[in-house]
């Protein structure tokens, strides 16, 4: 088979819109040119020859579909467990009985090392900055990028810093300075924030973990190809199964981006014989796609601008619909759905009480999953991105 | 092969230390008698004709070497990855080079659904309170016994009470209570908590998941006999290799010796060559088991008691060794170890530097682990029992 990665180090990239070669960190250039986000990515995996069955999970499960050739950076990341919730009629909450053949799943990421889907992007991210010969990473994060960016960053003995917002709640503050990141906040909101980071970047020459740039193209295309594990693992453990759909919570859509490229991987090498449905889950006061997809042509879309509000899933937030969420949707026949946050917050509250504490970002998708059960019988996923433990503290859990 | 558990419900009890037949989960009346809290356990599993090389992990995995008959109750519990740690002059911190051939491994039981290794032990007491009809379960904890208590009881749709007293943390309070538990803070320290639970055994037939009696024999041995998965994942896990010693941060022993029931039924299987050594981890403040292991006798070990004091190990703290915890020390030739406060939440700080944020209990048993590959060179297992987060809410963590 042949190999993403390369002897010489990390792949080269390409505008995924346009197809242009790209270098750095910041996206496509000649797209952001025309005002459009366009992530650059390494060329998809083959994986002809690999077997489902015996694939152990994780990123580094299988080492051949990364484009980094280094030594694997892990603290035991991936391999999360699917959990079946009750979609009865008294657990839909409306007294709708879904149809016959309803499953509704959870993928719960809040068991990875620190606690969320962003160690998958991490463990490699570091790994590829070790390939440059960085001494230093910089993430720009409002928790869960950052706690994971500092964790494999102290497994391999690199400095982290993290820029950081007012809006970044005490445990997730506490969690990045206990695994040793240095933090930065920066007052003015996001943008003041990714532009501190974008200074650095450029100042002293740090290896990025995290989206900086704007319009925002998506984050570092090596770490995001840690996301493609997800889709190998949901079909390692569904076997032969169909998934109908697997919804995201949607923020710059690397972990829908990143899923999806997993898929059609998969498919390709005949591995599935039909890709999911991948549907961003967006929380009301901040869904770029779910606007952009009310458009009818693409050129709309992928120039759609919203205003985004703070929310309890306080982790989701953009104004611009990425082009690589809205590429995932289209290649796959997906769809963009928001949830008002009474809805989501109540949903958060509801899986807690089965025994499942999520972030409020991840109740987003549970919520989206729900409703699109009542429209169609079929299996659904809902990625559960972290656990909500560490909201706890900040009182922001259960609203 | 024979299995544990029967079509008839769960599996009669029989006293570890005197064999007698037990009822009830206040462990044996008759070593109560003479003051020694004795578990009573179901017979060990039969493994013969199972392969490790395609157990699952987690305590389903293998439901035929469970004592219950009904079906899962399952989060996605177990099967949690185990991370090399650094084992190089700097890393030891006091210029002592290892070995050769050192090997310091941590088991992430952090990962499971509510953050602790108490899943294992919860999911199968849950399913066993089902079988008996019960409608409510109730622990006694100072916070992650409870929630994976109220997390299993949710799943199943069980009422759950938690007794707990003052030194819970406000996150873990919170977090019983996002996930249904209906707390009842006892006045007066762990004895008048658990002496309150007995009162509502007694009066309610409360199913009880936890220990509450004294002196303790240990918690619910259906619950207890989850934490062989542990054993059955290492086992699997490090394939052939020779395990030295597992570290086990202890208290009432159940996880300690769960693990030593685990190793001892592949070994009569065949399935290992040999068990590793079980070693109980003690903060310094509370440690029966260390204090114990000083008496030449066996007669005076079982009769020890301490004073125990609070430490930052807030969810280690006994006075007497339970029964259950010696006899799997002296079964594996095992030992115990105390340490002092400074060196434990200086390790934890230090293992949080290396990408790991582990509660600070779990700590005490990475610095056991550190000590013993000064002494001797071989492979060693410590059991990061719980995740660092949950005590992030109190500033515990990080000392």
């Amino acid at each position: 088979m042949t190999t993403a990665g390369s002897a010489q180090g990390p792949s080269s990239l390409h505008c995924l819109r346009c197809g242009q070669e790209v270098r750095g960190f910041t996206g496509c250039p000649r797209c952001a040119a025309e005002g459009i986000g366009a992530n650059a990515m390494p060329p998809l995996a083959d994986l002809a020859g690999l077997e489902l069955s015996s694939y152990p999970g994780g990123p580094w499960g299988w080492p051949e579909t990364l484009p980094v050739s280094g030594p694997p950076m892990t603290l035991g990341e991936g391999d999360t467990p699917t959990v079946r919730l009750r979609t009865d009629p008294a657990a839909l909450g409306d007294g709708l009985a879904p149809e016959c053949g309803s499953e509704l799943w959870v993928k719960y990421e809040g068991g990875n090392p620190t606690g969320s889907h962003k160690d998958r992007a991490m463990a490699v991210g570091v790994a590829a900055a070790l390939e440059t010969g960085a001494d230093t990473v910089v993430a720009a994060s409002s928790g869960n990028a950052g706690a994971a960016a500092a964790a494999y960053a102290g497994r391999a003995r690199l400095r982290c810093v993290v820029f950081t917002d007012e809006g970044v709640p005490p445990a997730l503050a506490a969690q990045m300075d206990l695994l040793g990141a240095e933090q930065v906040q920066v007052e003015g909101g996001f943008l003041a924030r990714n532009a501190a980071m974008a200074r650095a970047v450029e100042e002293h020459g740090w290896y990025p973990l995290t989206s900086f740039s704007a319009p925002s193209p998506g984050g570092n295309p090596y770490a995001d190809e840690g996301y493609k594990s997800v889709a190998y693992e949901l079909a390692r453990d569904f076997a032969g199964r169909r998934i109908g759909a697997v919804v995201v919570p949607t923020c710059r859509a690397d972990l829908l981006s990143g899923i999806e490229r997993g898929f059609r991987e998969l498919s390709a090498a005949g591995l599935v014989s039909a890709a999911p449905r991948m549907v961003a889950a967006e929380p009301a006061g901040a869904a770029p796609f779910t606007a952009a997809l009310r458009h009818a042509d693409r050129a709309a879309q992928e120039r759609t601008r919203v205003e985004s509000h703070p929310t309890a899933a306080f982790s989701l937030g953009e104004e611009r619909p990425c082009w690589q969420g809205l590429d995932a949707l289209w290649r796959s026949g997906g769809t963009a759905v928001a949830v008002a946050e009474k809805e989501f917050v109540a949903e958060q509250r509801r899986l807690a009480e089965q025994g499942l504490l999520l972030e409020t970002s991840s109740a987003v998708a549970v919520s989206v999953a729900r409703r699109m059960l009542r429209e169609l019988p079929e299996l659904v996923v809902a990625i559960g991105t972290a656990t909500g433990m560490k909201e706890l503290a900040s009182g922001a859990a259960g609203g």
